[in-house]
């Protein structure tokens, strides 16, 4: 489990004006048969502009940026300073035209590449039982 | 965009007898300060057994290998063939033993790669407006 797996971007997200879309590649144009049945996608992308090798040995933040924060593994916040900068997000689709998912918000920034894009189906027991910290609640 | 992102696993999911649990390279203990404070994690990990360049490149499926479902995008399931074998799922952590992470349950096989863990926070907005095709909600 030492040897690199290769990811290839499947598209890019852009953002123009009030405009903000995923472009998917040409190529995968097929593969998003069916998606306008539903209402949100998870987005996978890549935090390019952290793309050093310092960035990537990042273990500990304090979350959000905020020093009044304690000190966390990376693993337990969703730091875009982390050992693989891939970012998961949950967005809403405003509406799709042939290779260009336009979307209402994304936290990603112009440029940034897209790993994955799969359709988001809440679960039933989303919410029942879950702990999380202060920290996590506040913004 | 078309040269290929490096990931390195950061950890493999093993599983023994009635146990499962997520296991961290050493190096990366230190991430995981505070993960304790969660319930849940959103944990990324790679389908390693379909890493075939055919499976890499399917664009379309009957959704859970059900012929009886509508021919859909990959992008619009959570399909173990795409063109990046990335799997997204949340976890319920059982317990945390230095650098091995117990877990209640995940879909993945044993030796599968682990790509990334995150925190589990839920959306306020968690199902409000969410609409999913019927496909989607029958197993």
């Amino acid at each position: 489990m030492n040897h690199p797996i290769d990811i290839y971007p499947i598209g890019i997200v852009q953002r123009r004006r009030d405009k903000l879309w995923i472009k998917l590649k040409e190529d995968f144009v097929e593969g998003l048969l069916g998606l306008d049945a539903f209402s949100h996608i998870i987005v996978l992308y890549w935090f390019h502009r952290n793309d050093i090798p310092e960035y990537r040995k990042t273990l500990q933040v304090h979350p959000k940026g905020n020093p009044a924060n304690p000190l966390t593994g990376v693993f337990a916040t969703h730091s875009p300073r982390r050992p693989n900068l891939i970012a998961q997000t949950i967005c809403k689709i405003t509406s799709i035209e042939h290779n260009k998912i336009f979307i209402a918000d994304i936290d990603a920034q112009d440029g940034s590449p897209v790993l994955d894009i799969k359709c988001h189906v809440p679960s039933h027991q989303e919410g029942r039982g879950v702990r999380v910290p202060d920290w996590a609640l506040n913004s």
